[in-house]
């Protein structure tokens, strides 16, 4: 990715921000983001800069959540994770600077508006902060190994993974020149989605293959985490699932957007098996 | 602080953002602003949001900086660290608390126009970033227990602690309507400013009053840490002061700013005893 590439950082510090970067996830949160532009009107590079940002944000979310004193985990996405590769402080700090670099990419794009610039960092800093995924991570690492309820469950995940969901979408929405009333819809949107991949992660967990995740599975039940499939049991979080499903169709339908990828990813998410 | 009493987050988390906030600091880098603010303009409230945001960075930077797997220390002005009083996890979210709230604290201004918070946005992004801050940072971890040259330990200044100082400076001069050839006068001061504030700092472990200071002296000597008095020798080091005391009044007066708290701040710092 050029915009790390191209830093004047300390050896160390450069490569454990890319090896993270590089990683190769899904790239769920800027696809959608794009998608959500494509939703109202055609792609456009306004939502480069955003899009990188955002990445940015969940994969420093990602490597300070991995940390030993957080979920300890050695493997992600297959590979070791940042402080396995490099040591602790160096994915401190590569996690620190990530977030911060991902504001230094907003307000640089070449593209977009002052106004623009300020709504988006406004947001993004909304919804991966003290109020947002910072609080979601919070709750989580709280509610570990107790039993919890639906909603206090279904709360911890609209705010940890949640909230960037949400602004993926916004952002993208919002850029493309979507009315009030609109982007309204599409955060309804949004919130399904969210939990959507969220019932869907929990079921893989139970029911899916190891080496498509590129995780071990069943590790939810052994860590004692409360999950839609536990709270709801397997059919249950099946129906949940469908429910969501069906309320997200709804919600595109109010926000009267193109016909194409947003309505896809509804099943997309739904039913993937990785 | 309003800022943070305010916001909807899990009680641990808020304690633990609160706690280090409150720690009751010198509050140099809100002040300084408010100075360079004030060379060039009458004070003005445009300048509350920008000045809590640099605080806001400034603290998650103690925070983890504290950390077991960064300089690992059980005591900050006098109190327990963060990591201490709370725990690791809840530690690391504040200090991410922290750092993504200084960037929500500057696009809600209420006082300032877009092209402003973008200017700041971008400014403070960058000194914090894996260039400025998190580099300055990153280089001093792995420069423990070695002999750095004079050069090598300067740019871990300018970097770790000069970069804050730079944009408090550059910002507050920025928002009172400074001309960019005044702005690059500043520039200069600041810089110098950064490296008087390091060089003081490194003279009081040696020759400091512990109770005075509320930490330890000679704590840099133990560490077989890089400083001014080990490198230069305690004169050499009060000379190198006093030559970039001398440099700092230069840019002030090149800059052509109002006499005052600017000019104070050189002999403030330079002869401080805490």
């Amino acid at each position: 990715m050029k915009t790390i590439h191209s830093l004047h950082s300390p050896l160390n510090l450069k490569d454990s921000m890319l090896y993270s970067v590089e990683a190769g996830g899904k790239r769920l949160r800027p696809i959608l983001m794009m998608a959500a532009y494509e939703a109202f009107d055609d792609l456009n590079d306004r939502v480069v800069e955003p899009a990188v940002a955002l990445e940015l944000v969940h994969t420093y979310s990602l490597i300070h959540d991995d940390l030993p004193a957080m979920d300890d985990d050695d493997y992600r996405r297959g590979k070791l994770t940042n402080h396995k590769q490099f040591n602790e402080a160096t994915a401190i700090l590569a996690g620190d600077a990530l977030l911060t670099a991902a504001f230094q990419v907003i307000s640089s794009s070449p593209h977009i508006e002052a106004e623009e610039k300020v709504f988006l960092t406004k947001e993004l800093s909304t919804a991966a902060g003290p109020e947002g995924m910072v609080a979601g991570q919070m709750l989580d690492l709280e509610a570990e190994r107790q039993s919890l309820s639906l909603e206090d469950m279904s709360q911890i995940h609209l705010l940890k993974t949640g909230q960037l969901i949400r602004f993926a979408i916004r952002a993208g929405a919002y850029l493309a020149g979507a009315k009030p009333p609109q982007l309204e819809a599409i955060n309804e949107y949004a919130v399904y989605l969210g939990l959507i991949f969220q019932i869907q992660d929990d079921i893989l967990d139970v029911v899916g293959n190891e080496e498509k995740l590129g995780k071990p599975v069943g590790s939810d039940e052994q860590s004692e985490k409360s999950t839609y499939p536990k709270i709801l049991g397997l059919d249950g979080a099946r129906r949940k699932k469908e429910e969501y499903m069906e309320k997200a169709y709804q919600a595109l339908k109010t926000a009267n957007v193109r016909e194409g990828i947003l309505y896809e990813f509804v099943d997309y998410l739904g039913n993937r098996d990785a």
